[in-house]
């Protein structure tokens, strides 16, 4: 946690909040700071600086903030993301919101596991969780957006456009002949297949809606580790 | 694991294996073989190739080898890491195997939790289980070199050279002014900090060796994440 996230619900006024739990305790333990001290603070959505501790006990934490800072420039990427095993999928979201992807829809493909959509992962109060862990980490303030597709064919049909509108697309597939660019400027809607690789209709389908498919070589990575690998070749 | 990686011992004769346990069960299990149905296998540090099942009971399936393919080519990288925290080593460690880096430092810096140093990741049994999972992920046969260096200034003054000979050397520091480079072709040793960074004595004495500070951008990545994306971004 390289930063506390703030919330609208900590301020008992404009300027000071109280902090509970594991803020308090990583302020406290692992920060080991005391009254007078400063923390790295961000309000979620809005603005970044210094929270100085003005109170310290066992239940509570106060901090008055001072927040002037503006978060770092997102990453102009869309990521759509085969929904992966519910272990990964949360190394996922905490790194595609550490490394400042603020658009993700996990959709539904033909070699996706059904019982993937059990977990309780996929709430909205558990999504937040691990995008906020990714947000500590980077000192972002930007929550990202996770939108859920249950059905693909609906989903490419009926929604792709509007999420890909404006953007260079792309699917990662290790089978393609075309390797993926790197250090590029535009913005980039990047299609991530499960484990075991989009079917041939469901690549045929992207590819009607504009996607180019590209490999990153004859490695098959894991989700987990072919999201930070792709999208730290494709923006420099 | 989408390759099943066979060990020396593991032969019967000449062409034949006898596995049992874990790969036993993904074969069983996960892959649903049957008699006369063949899975992908590579031997530890040799060729790779096809498995054909010709026994399974409870305790073990037999099977008989093709082993003609090369494994893929490696990463022209050499990785230096200040110690992570055990979990996280862990998954550096397979993604590091994944993406074929063959070389790996595990150095002490002045930031890495004495604690760290404790922990069984470190058996040489228990580090090598971790990188088979990589090769098994990535289709990669050939096994990594893993070395373990307690004492940082020891490192760089004796041994760091011959590690890095004949490479680009670079060291991931996010205060750094200059932009990691991207796309290039020739050999890197990759110096990757811990979480808090480099002090500034450990930088200095990673320039007077030859390596140049790069950053990534002012977003902070956890180790796990920071690998890939930067061996992501270096090589295409």
């Amino acid at each position: 946690m390289n930063q506390i996230i703030i919330f609208n619900k900590d301020f008992i006024n404009h300027s000071t909040v109280k902090l509970q739990g594991r803020r308090k305790d990583h302020i406290i333990s692992i920060l080991k700071s005391k009254t007078g001290d400063t923390v790295r603070v961000g309000l979620l959505n809005g603005k970044k600086g210094k929270g100085t501790v003005t109170g310290i006990n066992d239940l509570e934490i106060t901090l008055d903030l001072d927040l002037i800072e503006n978060p770092p420039p997102p990453l102009s990427a869309v990521l759509i993301l085969s929904l992966p095993r519910p272990k990964i999928l949360k190394r996922v979201l905490q790194c595609a919101s550490a490394m400042g992807v603020k658009r993700i829809a996990l959709i539904r493909t033909w070699k996706v596991d059904k019982s993937y959509w059990q977990s309780p992962v996929l709430l909205k109060k558990n999504l937040e969780e691990e995008l906020i862990l990714g947000l500590e980490q980077a000192c972002d303030t930007v929550m990202p957006e996770v939108s859920i597709h249950k059905l693909f064919r609906p989903f490419v049909e009926d929604e792709l456009e509007g999420l890909s509108a404006g953007s260079r697309c792309l699917v990662a597939h290790p089978g393609s002949k075309t390797s993926c660019m790197s250090g590029i400027s535009e913005k980039v809607t990047l299609a991530i297949g499960p484990e075991a690789g989009f079917i041939p209709y469901e690549i045929e389908m992207l590819e009607k809606k504009g996607f180019q498919a590209v490999s990153v070589g004859e490695r098959i990575l894991r989700v987990d580790q072919a999201v930070p690998a792709i999208l730290g070749r494709l923006f420099s």
